[in-house]
């Protein structure tokens, strides 16, 4: 019997890529498409690539009748996903539920208060919830009613740097992270900023000095060091649509060199499906992966001895965000976590 | 059992495209990948996107086993095509061979001779060939030995035209074609003219007036109508990847409307799996089918009475041949036509 | 001494290039700047480029002391542009006017009133307004008080059919126009189908079989043909940022071939600065007119016998826009018409 | 009286847009024009932009009379260039040579050996050479005959960081520089790994931990710090044609915090015409620069205190080449120093 599937959001970029995935999942069924804009809509109006193939009509949130759903994708703008997703558990206690925003991300809530401008309005479901990386927290998501999926950006950095932590590889006060993402990552919103003429083309740096993703970089860090780790991390925006390339300047502690932080991540990924350690010295190409839930990693010594460069790249609707909730839900329902999402990475 | 596929050709893009799909199919095992200029390195090392995938390492056509392969997919340049299949059926009377060049889809020789410059040096193979544009000529597919993939500019134009043509719905002597293709349908060629720098943020016509894909629209157009067709076809770039998108230009016959001509493809095509007749009025864009075998058909009126516009588009690596290559092998084998190629398109 | 101008619509495209190019322009200078929505920021806000110069801050149109200019450049959207320039004649009855909108193209009202949806507010103004395409119409525009500039699309067909259909050189009924345009074209304004991921990476035709360029079109071309002319015409967007692209397929008046076609170009345009045919089979890329004021013809044979393709380019924002609008400036005042629009085009 | 100017390697981009900026240039008139595959060939044929305009044929290298040129620009590939420019020198004595290739700009004999592999061929030619970086080599400039044009990359990390390191401002053992560039910046050859179907829709880095442009900066920066300077440096290719933009991470000296450095930058750019630095805080993006000569430079403080982030970025092809290459050919003339290269930014 398949799962019944409600992802609210659909008309974003991070619902479209649910419904692609989910329409080829064996054990998933589509039920119902929230899209409050354009409630009353078909999905093709929305998303013309979906014409062929029969979905829900997309429906108001407040249209949803959660008792015929077993599994809730939460892929809304934060701040009323939290709202909802009390009402949610009020409505079905039973409920599974990956929340793809950045609401229940955060365990330290004056953390949450600060990057996001007002208090937690779902303290209690904060503390159930499970950060969403599955290849660091499988055990704890098998169990979890609410898994907060982690950022595009924070799962390109957390998934090559957590294991040099934990083994305490590398100085924590010298980490620099220059990260790069396709345009997806800013969403659907008509922004004029986001115009194709205005980001084609060319190149730069936002948020500089100061990005809320660093509040998920911070936490996840300075667990895996078991100290306080504040990195240096500049997002960029590149003229392509998707991917994110991550370009990681460590220093070894003690003088670790470059294969030794390559040794590390090359044996606690040796068994991963979807996360891949090229050899030593080979750095990956963001196009290589896309439209997969693969993240490519690859370590290389600067010419500084000392020092070492990380260039991590996925693609940051898939693994950066709808893949790795699939993965979640798989982990969630006890199915081989690579169901539905085995797509291979389609270049050119 | 699996059957076991040769992929020759195995370093340009229709190759990487047979292999991407072909790893995920459950009825298809790899056993031969060739590429002459990298033999003897692993595929890894052609396309990255393969490393976390168990291939065979890339031999030259000289070192295949024939005998260990019951299908070859064909992915080499015209002009040597011929000599090899040639070669193949020699070796090995009972292969099953899809060929994505265009060395066996003119049945005229002549036709042949004059648009490639030299004469046919395979003219019995010929004579055997199926030409594989798989909705239109299903049936004889089923019995082949040797399908003959169609080019991607022609099936984007065939599939749109041939139902009108066949039921007399057009004038013959006044198709105009305005086709645009993504960079991928040049090839992996280095050269110049395919740069980025030299295609990016632009476009042009290319071949106008005489271009070889002209012989097998002649071809089938002839065919389908009972009578010499000879359309206006002018191939642009632009800048994308993937992606054919054709603007054609009729004048129904005796001033039938588009809306008849809306009415005809839909009902030709209404159980196909792959062509999708949008709504009337409806036209397509090439990024919705990215990826997916999928051609997308719309038919509007011109505000110019008794003309109408059609607008039809696929991704050239997919429909347009790997994918396509792929649907035929499915129907020679008997399997159900969409396995291993019903991904839906990627679109962002 | 300079000619002081006032650029109205400082903040969209076309606004912004006027700009560029005025800044190096030896006989004008920019006394005001307008844009409603950003009035009283910088420049430099709305378009960092300009952060090294100085400019007048951006200020509403009800603020613009029109005593203080001698020329208005009008990039505002049509509609509203009526009741502008209506009030700017009633403020300075002497001042000279440049219209980049659409609002004074159209001779006949009732044609006006049908493709844009209500009557025309400033009849008499309209009476006296003289399109601005500079080759066909530059007596006339050396004495104007209004010009109508012509849009992008327009521009791209009428130069190269203009001088054909006044040789009654080719046939009225038979003429497609399938026109391709970068995104500027589509302006400044943020609507979900203008982001970047919506229109990268693919192809799209819009307004089938009825565009509002069409009347524009056909006015002209009645007008040079001397009888009435409908010609189909297809826009499509490409992923770039500038360049139009039009392909067009005529059929020669009594079996005229390409070559007579190529002759009357040639000939008509023997002189001209700013466009320049082709030899003869040779087709161009709007890359190698990017920000030029150039248009680029060429001419091929068919072939089908009495069939002719001829591809046009130029880039949108300037031979088609505001490097056209100055072109027109010139001509008013007297100066050489190359005078600060004599840049060569950038590639790549 | 016009300076006649040599163009050797003119089919190359920066020979292209040697020629497009000179043909513009008041007080230069190019008379030779080289490109030795090209010989013989008309520069229409290698670059259609240039179809309008009367300049000499493309002649190879052998066939020069040195004796009719007074300056010339030498954009050959690096290697060829030492031995050419002795035979000009010897040819003429009193020629003024400014090379757009690595060929002459480092001082240390044992470091070009180390980095291109082969001992250099004209040890003397190198001791006269001056280092080509105007804004800070003026006055050496202005007497030098042979001027070797700094890099790309070079430039776009050396005007950031060379008056920070002049003042000691910064830490010089904690540079990190993630420099992105367009693909333009790799040249015209004709490689696969350049296509464009290689290098759309996505990002990499290449030459990790080791690239040759590392020596240039190796040099600049120890002179400018007065001590031994190694930073880290990562080149990147973005999907678009040109722009350079480097994120520059730095730790304060002493604790020195971004507005101070915002300051000593600010100050010691005050009077240039082709850098400027934005208001504290702000980070430039490279559209803004497009086909610019100028360099834009942001200075930011990073969350971490003592840490500062500088983002600066300029063409690769203008200000990182060609451009500063007739910069340098203005001050060695005495002209004012933006003749003919003050052309604005060309953003959308």
């Amino acid at each position: 019997m398949k799962t019944k599937i409600a992802v609210l959001g659909a008309s974003g970029y991070t619902g479209s890529e649910l419904v692609r995935m989910l329409l080829r999942h064996p054990n998933a069924e589509i039920t119902t498409l929230t899209a409050d804009r354009r409630a009353g809509q078909e999905m093709r109006a929305v998303y013309p690539q979906f014409s062929p193939f029969t979905l829900p009509k997309l429906i108001s949130i407040d249209e949803v009748d959660w008792a015929a759903a077993d599994l809730v994708f939460c892929a809304l703008p934060h701040g009323t996903t939290q709202e909802v997703i009390k009402k949610i558990f009020a409505a079905k206690a039973s409920m599974k539920v990956v929340d793809v925003s950045a609401d229940f991300r955060l365990t330290d809530l004056a953390a949450y208060a600060k990057w996001y401008g007002h208090p937690h309005q779902a303290v209690d479901l904060q503390k159930s919830a499970v950060y969403g990386l599955t290849e660091i927290y499988r055990e704890k998501i098998k169990g979890a009613k609410l898994v907060a999926n982690p950022g595009c950006y924070t799962t390109c950095a957390q998934l090559p740097l957590i294991p040099l932590l934990r083994e305490k590889a590398i100085e924590t006060s010298n980490i620099v992270i220059d990260a790069k993402s396709g345009m997806t990552g800013a969403g659907r919103s008509a922004k004029e900023n986001m115009l194709f003429s205005e980001v084609s083309e060319g190149f730069h740096a936002y948020g500089v000095g100061n990005h809320r993703h660093m509040a998920e970089l911070d936490q996840e860090f300075s667990v895996a060091a078991g100290e306080e780790v504040l990195a240096s991390f500049t997002p960029h925006l590149m003229p392509a649509n998707r991917g994110i390339l991550s370009t990681i300047y460590v220093r070894g502690a003690g003088g670790t060199a470059g294969e030794v932080l390559h040794g590390i991540l090359s044996k606690f990924y040796a068994k991963e499906h979807f996360v891949h350690v090229l050899p030593f010295g080979e750095t990956p190409q963001s196009r290589h992966v896309r439209g997969s839930n693969m993240t490519f990693i690859g370590v290389a010594n600067d010419r500084k001895p000392g020092r070492a460069i990380i260039v991590a790249t996925l693609d940051n609707l898939v693994k950066g965000a709808s893949g790795q909730a699939i993965q979640n839900m798989n982990v969630m329902l006890g199915l081989p976590e690579s169901t539905g999402i085995d797509q291979i990475a389609m270049f050119p």
